[in-house]
Parts: C-alpha cells; sequence; structure tokens
C-alpha cells in the first residue's frame, strides 16, 4: 500500500480572514492550501530560489474545497497536504485543513497544477528531475 | 428544454487581485463568484435587508474552480451566475467568467450553499418560499 | 482658489471585505483607495495602456487612513480622489470614501507615490508630460 | 530612559499576499500589523478569550505606513510591535517590519485603537485593568 509523504503547516487565522458571519471567508481556505503547497514543495527542495533559477512557474489549472465546518479567529489551523498523483504535465495535491487543538476536520481541498516556462507563461512538461522528486513523494519514497 | 436565468454582473480587475506572476491570483475567482452570487440574490429580491429580516444566512459547503485563462490587472471581466439546482437543503450556483471585451472564457466555477438559521448558525431546510424563488429561476421562470 | 478635479468611484461592498466585527476590515480600505486612484489616473489618460508603454509603475511610499465610521456588507460606497500635490518625483493624492446613499463620510485616506523605472524598479523623477497633466489636475485645470 | 516592550511575530510572505509588480501589495502591511498586534496583545494575556469575556473589542480609528523597501515571495519577516501610548479612551502602537534575514526595514507602521463595548459598538473608555497592562508594556515594565 503507497502512503504518500505528509508534510503539515501551521496557521494561526487572522481577523484579516474572517468575515460578518464570523468564521474564515470561504476564498482565504484556498490561500491556506498555497501555505500548505508552498512548505510541501520547499520540503523537497523544490523552494523559491529553484523556481528562480529554473525560470519554471507553476500555475493552478483545478481547485476545489469541501467545507466541513467552520474556522474562527485566532485558532490554530493545521494544513496536512499531499501530492495525489504526477501526470505528465500536471501534478495534484489534496490537503486537509484541521483544527490543531482537537483535530476536528474542518476542510477538504484539491489542486491541480501545471507547469509553465515564465518567459512565454506556457506549459511544459515536467522536467524530469522534478517529476521524480514529485513521483516519490507521492509514493512516500525518497528521491534520494 | 430549460435555460437557467442568468445574471451578468461585471467587474473590474483591481491590482491587489494580482499576484507576482502578473494575473489575479487563483482565490480571487471565488471572490469574483461571490460577487456573481450575491448580484443574482439580489436580482430576485433576496438582498441584503432580506437576510438580516429573515435571521437566515448562507454557507457555502463546496466551491470549485477550473481556470482556463489568467485575467490581468485592469480588464473588465463578467461574472456569469445561474442556478444549477435547487436541493431540500441546499442549492447549487454555476458560474463562467469571462473578459467582458473578447467574451474569452477565463474560468468556469461552482459553488454549493446550505441555508443557516444565523441564530444557531445551523442548517435549515430551504423555506418553501425561497425554494420557490430559486427554483422558478433555475428553470427560468418567473416566480411571480 | 484651487479647486482640485475630483473623480469619484462607486464600490459595492464584498462579504470577502467584510470581518467577524461584521464591518469592513480596516486593510481593505486601502484597497478602496486603489479603486480611487485608477479610475482617476484613467480618467487623465493615464491608464494600463500608458504605463505598459511607458515601462513606468507607481509605488506607494506612504499611506495612512483615518476611519470615522464603519462600512458594511453590500452598501455602496464612493470613493472620491484628488491630487493634493504633485512634487519632484513624487504627488499626493487625498480620499475621502463615503456611503452613496446617505453621504455620511466613513474614511479620509491619503497616499504618497514615486514613479519608478519598471526595468529597474528604481524611483525616476517624473516625466513633464506626466507631471503636467497631475499639476493640471491638482489645481482643477485642464492639462489641454 | 523609557523602553516599550517590543513583541516580535515572524511571518512568511505569501503568494497571495504579491502583485503584479512582484512585491507584497501595500495593504497587505496592515496585515502584518495585526499579526503583530494580536500577538503583542496575547503576550499580555490580553487573549481571544479575554476580548469574549469581556464583550469588549478594539476598533482602528487611524492607521499609516511608511514603505522603505518591498518585501517579495517566501521571505521571512519579522514584526516589531510596541505600545507607543495610552490614553483614557484610545492606544497607540508602532511596528517595524524587517526581513527577517539581513534586519533590513522595509517599512514602519502605526494604528490608534479605540475600545469598544461589541454588544453596542460604541467606544468606552479603557477598563482600568486593561490600562494598566497596556500602560506598563509601554513603560518597559510589567504589570504584575
Amino acid at each position: 500500500m503507497v502512503t504518500p509523504r505528509v508534510v503539515e503547516s501551521q496557521i494561526r487565522v487572522r481577523y484579516a480572514e474572517t468575515d460578518a458571519e464570523g468564521v474564515v471567508y470561504y476564498a482565504n481556505h484556498f490561500v491556506y492550501m498555497e501555505v500548505g503547497r508552498v512548505n510541501y514543495l520547499r520540503a523537497l527542495g523544490l523552494n523559491r530560489a529553484f523556481w528562480d533559477r529554473a525560470g519554471w512557474g507553476i500555475v493552478i489549472v483545478e481547485a476545489s474545497c469541501r467545507y466541513h465546518a467552520p474556522a474562527h479567529f485566532d485558532e490554530l489551523l493545521t494544513v496536512r497536504a499531499w501530492i495525489e498523483n504526477v501526470r505528465r504535465s500536471s501534478f495534484a495535491f489534496s490537503y486537509e485543513i484541521v483544527n490543531a487543538e482537537n483535530g476536528r476536520l474542518l476542510a477538504e481541498g484539491r489542486t491541480v497544477q501545471v507547469f509553465v516556462d515564465l518567459s512565454t507563461m506556457r506549459p511544459i512538461r515536467l522536467p524530469p528531475e522534478v517529476r521524480d522528486i514529485l513521483a516519490a513523494a507521492a509514493t512516500g519514497g525518497d528521491s534520494e
């Protein structure tokens, strides 16, 4: 059985992220996913310096979220991120956002990303060295 | 054949909504959907005064977006919104975000909402008068 | 007496812009000022195409706001913007944010901007043709 | 000589917070100040549970920022916050936002807050126990 590598990020809910119903506004869960995604990629060595050097960027082509319970101001959240699959020119992240103190599941999300050449902003096939790193993480292995 | 009522909203992209890749950040499309959704409901008479009076609110339980092309600063967008279906305690909106000048499809979205009693924040069945209005709009009819 | 040219922009408050106290979050007034500022400059012919062609950008170096009364979801606001002064390498905007229906003053703001060369991101002196346009607007005249 | 107590918060710049010029959008510095302010008050025991119990809230009446250098995606920032003064019904925070790695000063900010009774949303005089805590922090002392 394959257990993908999971990277967890902690986020403290900001007042800026709440709305007039007293809970985190629904679009901000996608910002939390970004935090989880960026930390995940950094953990694999795919940090900002890597992207800048390579001239590649990531563009989201699909994003979705199912909301189970609201998050509130000042709560500490954990974003659990893992790579769901890696294809020729795209890969998918899955996410769980939970209350870090009681473990309650607040939301489940998913994003699909493509690689782009930043000079043209056009999609490119995943470069082999990146593909190997992502594929290893998706299957819980270690690329080194 | 059923053609749902469509309500269009115009949005000018703000600099605040762009990101370092020079395009609208992916979470902000969900804000644009909110604009489309609120204008839609206002067109049905379900405006803020209605909600305040009734003590009801709307909570998003699912949201998704497929991104086809980027939006840029200062572009004028049209959000087309329509009601996809109405169920006992929830209803779904679909959206298209297009460039208002050349009609290019930039993104397609969908949200599912439940009704909540704002005093308890718990879901309730759609009140009949609201259900009728939404159902009429979903089928392109007129509730009056 | 000098009466600067004023440009008004209408903004409908989004749910995304409110916070858990039920009012517009304080940082979002600066986004509203952006809307007023961009519309102002567009009215002077200094639109996005102008900036792109020239290779110039505007960078905010100071921003401030005094909050008099809260803005709420779905309220229609008017942002009144005018140019307060024009210096060698910077110029200042003043803003009033009012409730568009009852005219109540909600906030007063101010920003100071410098011109930058986008290729170097370094400040430059205001180009004469831009300076003339801004100075004319600041004194209520017409640059043509 | 009085040295006020300073509380530092670390913030990693999110992609969501950048704009098309590749730097943090100017309104987001006020969100960073919020993070610094909330952490400061939490360090004094004035956390969310305290506010909820007391039925008090804080409303910003003035906010300003001077921008010295841009912040970029993924940079680690430090927000240094301290209480500048405490008056009968308001108090002021000052902030410095610096690059956490090289110490470069990016922005200086200031906010003035009033206390409100959340049931009426009207300003109230600072309750003595809160005033003492804030005043002690403003002078670097310890309220206990």
